[in-house]
């Protein structure tokens, strides 16, 4: 690979509702950004090559590298789905005209950047949860199981926790507590009936949103929403600790849920927490200089 | 209303998964079967009405109804779904040329059957959950709000109950239990992304089918099944309790986890449960004769 003064990197995170890419040369720092759909290749290979090369084309003519340049780039990517290996090897064969192309899991770069290219160990909780720790050759991968089965402490877990508790309330089944009232108004709905219709086949993502509201609650005392959110760190807790079992240098979270939900984390585990250094698409590049020794 | 010696009627009980019609008379008991696919008005009315025909057709047949006695024949139809307006403004357009054709909500004639043709309150446990009672002019519907957000003590429950544990134990993060060996056996599945790629996404009849994998287990005095067990079983047992502030005479339990799940149940339920006395479809007929005044 031909060292030049100026190499330029393109670095991509790619998910399930967004693929973003950014232009980047160790002198200039990032000189373009490009936004496209989601690109998780769980919903579609066409439609996730589609938003990887509309979000570069669209970093690139902001960057306004030369075709030169353009051909010269080295290309880092994180891309949800890419753990189950079909979908690693679809993407694998992408057909592009850079320098070269490295791959990996959106949770490698995520905490790349968190950590600013260091090894390290994050948790991630926005819609769903999960941990992830890489440390040398080792890495772990824990949690994050979905909306039906797991994503404790996640905002879908918390919103659907929310409203179980206030369906018991309004069935009388359950204790009294201060969300009824709360994702009633939220919602604009009248009863129990209402948010089945609603809620009852939303997808994660709807449900998520009122995670706000659960926490909300917690910090104003309510028994019910405490017990939700408590639950919900102390599994958040306990994944950080079996992530700590591979020592790694530094501990982050990301993610909506993250800052919201620290106060109930455990002592230990504050007291590890360091604040993410850079967003998942400098991961990428992070990811990519290391892959090309080109750091 | 022409009261004959041998007046005909036709009850139909119909649900998510099927529909079910018999031809009976008072005077010759049963005398015709007929089944066909789903006929949940919430899956679409063309296939709904397909089902209440088609089911209807094959009993009037098996029974060997004159073309006389098809019209002079009552019909009394259970139907799930048409607790929603809309759906039971639409099924009760149906076109016929029966004699008459009364409707009411599946669980209505459930517990019409149960209680044979008295009135009484039933709990049913099979993929979902839910409580009805009704007693005089009043009536009571409670839970039943779907497998994201409730169906405690149902089939769907337990078995989601079941995956969260066993996953939480494979990733380190919660107890040890017989479970997991157990879960891994009947699923033959090797480890946690196995069961994720196989149920994260399933429908909940097929979670459903592990709830009798959770209930050997704490049959056999696993901590973590009893745990899930008794909580859905608390769940059931005030859920009875609320029914039972109707006063209904008598009160029964139908569905699939009905028996497996009643030693759980409170000392005060088991002691008011009482057998079920017909099924749905006759109490789809018991309607048809409380409406039509010809009991």
């Amino acid at each position: 690979m031909n060292k030049t003064a100026n190499q330029w990197f393109i670095g991509v995170d790619g998910g399930g509702s967004k693929c973003k890419a950014v232009v980047y040369s160790k002198q200039t720092g990032i000189v373009g950004e490009g936004l496209a759909g989601r690109a998780n290749p769980l919903y579609g290979l066409e439609q996730a090559f589609d938003s990887i090369n509309s979000s570069i084309f669209a970093a690139i003519k902001q960057a306004d590298l030369s075709r030169e340049q353009t051909k010269q780039a080295v290309v880092g990517m994180g891309l949800a789905g890419v753990n189950v290996p079909n979908y690693y090897q679809a993407i694998s064969d992408w057909k592009h005209d850079f320098n070269a192309f490295y791959l990996t899991t959106d949770l490698d770069t995520a905490c790349l950047g968190a950590h600013n290219g260091a090894d390290g160990a994050v948790i991630i909780s926005g819609t769903g949860s999960c941990g992830y720790a890489k440390v040398g050759e080792q890495s772990l991968l824990l949690g994050g199981h979905g909306y039906a089965l797991g994503d404790q402490g996640s905002g879908a877990w918390l919103g659907k926790q929310g409203l179980t508790q206030v369906l018991l309330d309004l069935d009388g089944l359950g204790p009294k507590t201060s969300l009824t009232q709360a994702v009633l108004t939220e919602l604009n709905l009248a009863d129990q009936i209402a948010i089945v219709e609603l809620l009852a086949n939303a997808p994660s993502s709807e449900v998520a949103k009122l995670s706000k509201v659960v926490i909300e609650q917690a910090r104003a005392g309510d028994a019910v929403a405490d017990a939700i959110v408590q639950q919900g760190a102390d599994y958040l807790s306990n994944l950080a600790r079996k992530l700590f079992e591979l020592n790694p240098s530094r501990f982050s979270m990301i993610g909506g849920v993250s800052e919201p939900i620290t106060p109930w984390l455990g002592d230990d585990i504050k007291k590890q927490l360091q604040p993410c250094l850079s967003p998942p698409e400098m991961g990428a590049i992070f990811y990519a200089q290391r892959r090309a020794k080109l750091c």
